[in-house]
């Protein structure tokens, strides 16, 4: 029964083991004091990070393993929320994700270009500022959803959408923002490559796999296979992540690709009770390195504050008038839970500033400026977005039904 | 949506994703393949390594993230394998399991010393040999007695409970050898301790830990919490695999205790059905893991085949013998099931043999050997065991009730 001292000797299995065990226990911890306090769960999540990481009491680095389990936790996310929609309901928002989309990319882009061309910053340094304004984060959205149960409703369909739309176009800003700080230019004929190959796999799977899966639900199914169909369905999960990234697309675009898939196949099978433990267990290490990532002592001067301030009054109001625009012709309440749907940026502005500081355009103020945007526009769009939905008897109708 | 490019640059989430993607799809073909042809699932799931490894197409390296995963997947093995088993009835077959622990440790640690002085090794290194070839893999036998159904069987029982004290005294001799090949000698004092700490950790959670959970289920359950005890027993699981680890013990010792203490809260609420999707996912890694350690260009030469040959005749025989010799008591047919399951080495041989090539005393032939005898018992075992457990007219009663 050994693997005593030694595994532990090769890759510190131990110190593994214990941060996998301390970011649960938090993560737990911080979900169940919220729900008590009547506040969103994944908030809590977050702040177990932001106590257990480096910012308080440190007892969690945010390292290589934890950031695997972090992205197998937004891809499992992803995956439920792709296992609860049908394509034929995507379809009916088309329109209006586009628009959102769209919109809720332009203004936020143009309003970070103007405050990185106020200060006085290099364009390098104005583009990434834009480009880590730009990009919603659906996992924490789609999380707040499927807690309020409104996933199946219009509004919750139209962020979900406009978050594809919102992938595609980000991604090729930061090619385009990659580009200038590397001072090579813009490669028009390589993004448009780019662009080309992210539409055929977006209208391939959401198109194609869907029929297929539909019209040949044995493909995951028995007697095909010897036992459930959990691991044919994980296995087209991580295989459709890997695919998407691989051609630089969000791993999770992939992940929400495959559940669609799998989603026609649910009349042959409930699948979901046996996803639901694997979609237990993997979210909260995502929320909870989110919080680790928090650099509290890079913000204590009032300048940095003041920074903080603009830039996140900046991400939210740019992003919330373009959702808005874009959503009402959904009508005034799905528009307003649209908007605030799409604020939350989470670990995609993180990212970003992150490879504008390794590219040299993006300094260290700014990095913890931009990280304290996304965490806090990502605390804030929750609590709205819960009472928005609580409030609206429409979105309380739908979610009963 | 996006975490695009992004995530892709800072740990390389492609890669990982990809890599994650080829080892369940491995296994699980793997898998069917050999259930088909009527053999063990797990030798089908080894093989799939093997042939995804650096050996034959080198698509999958055994890397941090794969260790780590296949960590958690002998984890949740032997989570599951203490949900399975009651302290009850694992002391009732306390007397056989330590006879069979100690006889099963001390004939292969003979033998590897012996094959060591034959060969002209230096006293270090055939510790080291001898160390290598005591530790049973527990991981595979579970499996196949999980496979076979007989996990409640008074030979699985002893089997499981010979591990446990198999992994005590390995963990023991590992230390003996590590010290040795320092050149510091043997640090009694240290020693006492380790094993002190060892029978402490073992005895409080076997015994408290189980008491305390049968009395106090609600530890676990509603109303405590909101949801379901899915998260709270893995949160158990997790920290003794971690505590395990880092006093020296095997993490999976940590996880078969937190499982007989979960296992004693089950008649409030049947866990299994949440667990096995994450016994589902996790283990294949394991297997799979395994395969890819394989170095078949390194055993290509005659007198690397011998010498091969030699130490698994050698390791399969001396563990068989002293396991048998322990479980007579038990009657002919349940003494050859115990020491048939007790031959497997799986990972634990090759991790010893590593850390004997790190400290200098294991050149790269003889590891390569050892990782053979490793898997070559690995292989070995299962379908011996599969003939011996479907022969049996009491097994297969058992296993029917």
């Amino acid at each position: 029964m050994t693997d005593a001292l030694p595994i532990a000797a090769s890759v510190e299995v131990a110190g593994v083991l214990t941060d996998l065990f301390v970011v649960l226990l938090a993560a737990k911890l911080g979900d169940e004091l919220f729900k008590r306090i009547g506040q969103p769960a994944i908030v809590g999540e977050i702040l177990a990070g932001v106590i257990v990481g480096p910012s308080a009491l440190g007892i969690v680095e945010p390292g290589e393993v934890l950031e695997v389990f972090a992205e197998l936790g937004v891809v499992f996310l992803l995956f439920w929320v792709g296992l609860e929609t049908r394509i034929s309901e995507l379809r009916e928002v088309g329109r209006s994700a586009l628009t959102v989309g769209v919109l809720g990319v332009i203004l936020p882009f143009a309003g970070g270009y103007a405050l990185g061309a106020l200060r006085g910053d290099e364009p390098a340094t104005s583009i990434f500022i834009a480009a880590a304004l730009v990009a919603t984060s659906v996992g924490i959205t789609s999380a707040v959803l499927i807690e309020l149960d409104v996933l199946r409703t219009r509004a919750a369909r139209t962020v979900l959408g406009a978050a594809v739309v919102d992938d595609i176009l980000a991604m090729i800003l930061l090619a385009v923002a990659v580009g200038l700080a590397a001072g090579g230019g813009v490669d028009v004929a390589g993004i448009a490559g780019v662009i080309a190959l992210a539409l055929a796999f977006v209208g391939f799977f959401a198109v194609g796999g869907t029929k297929l899966m539909e019209r040949r639900p044995q493909i995951l199914h028995a007697p095909r296979f010897s036992e459930s169909p959990l691991l044919p369905a994980v296995i087209i999960c991580l295989g459709l992540a890997a695919f998407a990234a691989q051609i630089g697309l969000a791993a999770i675009i992939g992940a929400f690709l495959a559940g669609m898939m799998v989603a026609e196949t649910k009349e042959q099978h409930p699948i979901e009770e046996e996803i639901a433990p694997l979609y237990a267990f993997f979210p909260p290490f995502f929320f909870v390195f989110i919080g680790t990532e928090v650099d509290l002592g890079a913000l204590a001067d009032a300048d940095a504050l003041l920074l903080l301030a603009a830039v996140t009054v900046l991400a939210a109001m740019t992003k919330f008038l373009g959702a808005w625009l874009g959503a009402r012709a959904l009508g005034r309440r799905e528009a307003l839970v649209v908007g605030v749907g799409m604020v939350p940026r989470g670990e995609v502005g993180i990212i970003v500033a992150g490879i504008g500081r390794t590219a040299g355009v993006i300094d260290d103020e700014l990095f913890a400026v931009i990280v304290g945007m996304s965490i806090l526009t990502t605390l804030a769009a929750p609590p709205l977005l819960r009472r928005l939905v609580r409030t609206d008897p429409d979105q309380a109708g739908a979610a009963a039904a």
